[in-house]
């Protein structure tokens, strides 16, 4: 079986991905942009492209809306077509994920140093060993590891004595030569900000000295069989005597896979540096640490410092970096939130924010450069569609846009028939639902016979089912409802979320009319409309939408920001003791919190 | 094919070790002592022991010696006796190797400690991470590597929170955490000091609070396939794409052998340090570096400096270990020629002392605390009996002492009839040969017409063969002889020594009188006639008999005392810079000094 896999090539670089959509929403995934002014319905043509490899035949639009000779030259439009497996495709627009960041730019600040020596070569009478040959030519101490030392005598020669030394300054005193190059590569220096979710990992491979993204790629997580959740994969490990072996082997397969997807832009061994970010469990079970202290009560992780270590020593793929892996907040808020605090900048701050990450955890952060505090809600997965009868990913066929005026009308991704609802659909159908009062402030999915006189005809025949089985319509045909067991599910997230973004307010001190802003990261972030967020009222209804602002994988590029510059090293490791871990269960009033915030109540 | 392997146990310490030989001579390699009177020849009857294992049938000699119920009870003549398998022996006597060394007794100044904490349970209450709780418990920041945080959470728990913790202290301002163990381990910790030989390995397990040696086992070097000197070694690291690899997996598995049989005594957890010399070569191969540009000209190692790593990162079975690899003198003087300086205490002496390392190579260094030289005397294997027609190594029937009055005497190791000869019967034979005029001052063994009337007939009708080709007759029955041959090798091998310490003094500017000392490492040091040895030239001839002491072995000493106290080793990092390589062939005089020592005039 051939993998599913495409590689966007724009201006020099690469962003590889092996989700299933279409080639539209798989740019808009890799941090790119196609040109589409119809939101992907095929109607402007304006996303036309030419994929090279393998793709699905094209659909009764395409073969209406492009001619003959397009169609021949493999011309396909993006919103309708995609992989069936290896696939590249160029793009000329270069929208690279810079839209609504807080904090963009960093100046690249790198812990390395490239320095290009031409020695004397060693003679008879010039016998100094190769290390003292370097020192000399440096005019420096410097500590050398064991692999360098073993590839050491090689560079020397086969660059006739003129190499390039690559020097890494720790900053605890000592400089430490990382790898040794023959002939004058001075050019040539990498790293890989990794971003390790529980669901997907994804690696940017950056030019360390000009901070340029060179690749881009994102594997899901291998250690997928295991289980979706990282409780399944914390059993996993407390159950099996190698269940961390065969965790760690795996994320770390994912990792050089990632870095197996790069390498077509850059050798391996010109990758010097690496960082990491994660929840604390998939940062333990990388560093084949047991996450099972983290998973049984008291939960407490093994550690919660950054890390420093060689790569190799991991079985990454990169013989000459060094990693780092960023510290956890606490137990279940990890390295990613974190990142999350770097990128959307609340530790600079001046004004309130709360940062809010919605993967399958929801970790969340409020505050100012004065005080942060941050905690765990565990929403669960129902944002992405687990757990809800129809749910799906946020692929073709997911309905992810509900209105309901006289009738109710919904949108796919891809324009194509309904299969099933993700994440954004769902919310949109909730708030729809919530506004027209087919649910009530409890969460009730009223009957037919409450709702008659209240609702046009075509909706109200969409309410069917009996009592406690209340289901609602969305599509007939294909069939599409949302049933009572969905809305609970969507009510204990939402109101999880709600419940930890009012206990951080009353821990600060604050009314929700003081936060500035509010950063939604995660691709929930992206895609969500914010005005339906406020509908199922997952957020508190005194914020307007115009401080809700979508911040993309702020986790990755907290991992890209400390990778290119070594102050944000040094802020992550202030942060990660500054940043105040709130436990939500130990709030005095949590179970009253907790209940009101279930509210569908506007 | 059972292994042989003789393992001595005194007063609670094992000694182990694989040579072939009788009981006697076995413990006197391991360094322990069985009574005699009459030197191994079977009149005494001291040497009585009880060998628990396969052994040689009771010799004609045993049979008449002891009485049936001895024999019935298994007790034999330690002298005649010889292992056939795995066998253990207790020895009452505890002679360690304590005579002859300048420097014996080192106080244990232990780089690590053991502290028990007794800590707080994790509680909901109480949630720091592992690592944080370790810290609170010691009250200091500790750096904690990643196979002790894979180990932290199942000791902490597994103990309850009453856990020893081991702290490290290499110097460098950080205290690392190199183990945490369940309970109270205090009174647990110890390091091996290993001595790489070209040959064999020897290994000193050692209590590092108190100093006392636990075990001690010595091996052939596993390296033995790719050939018995160090160049073929290198050969084929040089030739072979694997070569450094495969000669490193052999010498680690020669050290995880060693590990392996001193576990009777100890946990290999409980190994926290060991330390290693070795030439260059080895040096290199055990750390998986290219000896080749050692070998080729211009003859410089990939580094001198002393090495720092974790004992796993070799593949060494000691998971909690710290290694130390000694730094090296130069490119073919190595960490065992420092281990040498720092067991004689030249470094420390005010008198001026010569040290001599002969092993496959011979090393030298001479002079005090104010300055030291060092050289390599590359003499070859002829002083172990190598290259010699009927040399042979010191064990049963070798000859091992030779003496010319009205006929020759010849002794052998164990008493019995003569196989070959060893290195100290070499030199004693060659030495009285050249007393007795048999060989001239030039190295001639004369012919038969020459010397008759100057010698004794028996001692005539020894001296057989014809022109070029002439023998001299050491036994009739077996036959025996030293070849013209053998003695134009050991004429090299005594003149590279002697042309070795005359460069070296003439370099220092001074006379054989003003040698206070001469130390002679190694087993040739503890066997060798010290008058032969003036005998042949192979010193100067103005140093008396009484100055020249056997050490032993000295390199594996000065690994021991590095091991047991941080000031030792602080001493051998001043002291690799500090000694000061000098390259023979680079001295103007050197030809003239070389032949001129080749002499054998008195």
């Amino acid at each position: 079986m051939t993998e599913r896999r495409v590689t966007f090539l724009s201006r020099g670089s690469r962003f590889s991905t092996e989700a299933d959509a279409s080639f539209l929403e798989l740019a808009r995934l890799v941090g790119l942009s196609l040109p589409s002014l119809c939101g992907g319905r095929g109607k402007c043509t304006k996303c036309r492209c030419q994929p090279r490899g393998p793709v699905t035949e094209p659909s009764a639009l395409e073969l209406e809306m492009l001619t003959d000779q397009e169609l021949a030259r493999g011309i396909r439009l993006g919103c309708q077509a995609r992989p069936l497996g290896e696939v590249e495709l160029d793009i000329q627009e270069e929208v690279l994920d810079k839209g609504g960041y807080v904090e963009l730019a960093v100046e690249p600040e790198p812990l390395l140093r490239k320095v290009c020596l031409e020695l004397p070569p060693a003679a008879l009478h010039d016998d100094l060993s190769d290390v003292e040959r370097i020192q000399k030519g440096l005019g420096t101490p410097i500590r050398v590891g064991l692999e360098t030392l073993r590839w050491l005598p090689a560079a020397l020669r086969q660059g006739a004595f003129r190499v390039t030394a690559t020097l890494w300054d720790p900053g605890d005193g000592v400089t430490e030569l990382l790898a040794v190059e023959a002939g004058d590569t001075q050019d040539r220096a990498y790293g890989i900000a990794f971003d390790i979710g529980t669901t997907s990992v994804v690696g940017y491979l950056i030019d360390l000295f000009s901070g340029k993204e060179i690749a881009r790629s994102s594997r899901l997580n291998g250690q997928q069989p295991w289980g979706a959740d990282v409780l399944s994969r914390a059993s996993h490990a407390l159950e099996h005597a190698r269940g961390v072996t065969d965790l760690q082997t795996a994320i770390v397969g994912t990792l050089n896979q990632i870095i197996a997807d790069c390498s077509a832009s850059v050798d391996p061994r010109h990758v010097y540096y690496m960082t990491a970010v994660g929840n604390p469990i998939m940062h333990h079970l990388a560093l084949g640490l047991t996450p099972t202290t983290i998973a049984l009560s008291p939960y407490v992780p093994v550690t919660r410092d950054g890390l420093s270590l060689r790569a190799a020593d991991l079985g990454i793929a990169l013989p000459n970096a060094q990693a780092y892996f960023l510290p956890l907040i606490g137990a279940y808020v990890g390295a990613d939130t974190l990142g999350v605090i770097l990128a959307t900048g609340l530790d600079a701050s001046g004004e309130i924010r709360l940062a809010v990450d919605i993967g399958t955890n929801g970790e969340m952060a409020l505050g100012s450069r004065d005080h942060i505090l941050a905690c765990s809600a565990p929403a669960g997965p129902a944002f992405e569609g687990a757990e809800i009868r129809q749910g799906m990913r946020a692929s073709a066929g997911a309905i992810d846009r509900v209105r309901i005026l006289e009738d109710v009308r919904v949108w796919t991704i891809g324009d194509v028939p309904p299969k099933g609802i993700c994440g954004s659909g769902l919310i949109d159908a909730l708030a729809q639902m919530v506004r027209r009062g087919v649910v009530d402030e409890g969460g009730r999915l009223l009957p037919r016979s409450d709702l008659e006189g209240k609702l046009p005809p075509k909706v109200l025949e969409r309410v069917v089912g009996q009592d406690y089985t209340w289901e609602f319509v969305l599509s007939w045909d294909p069939y599409v409802t949302v049933t009572q067991d969905d809305v609970r599910q969507l009510q204990l997230a939402k109101g999880t979320i709600l419940c930890g973004v009012r206990i951080l307010m009353a821990e600060l001190g604050i009314e929700a009319t003081q936060i500035a802003q509010v950063c939604l990261a995660g691709a929930f972030g992206n895609f969500v409309d914010k005005r339906s967020a406020l509908g199922i009222g997952m957020l508190p209804p005194a914020i307007p939408p115009d401080r809700i602002l979508g911040v993309g994988n702020a986790a990755g590029q907290g991992s890209r920001m400390t990778l290119l510059s070594k102050s944000v090293r040094r802020r992550a490791e202030t942060l990660a003791r500054r940043v105040e871990y709130f436990e939500l269960s130990k709030h005095p009033r949590f179970e009253e919190i907790f209940i009101d915030s279930m509210s569908f109540a506007r």
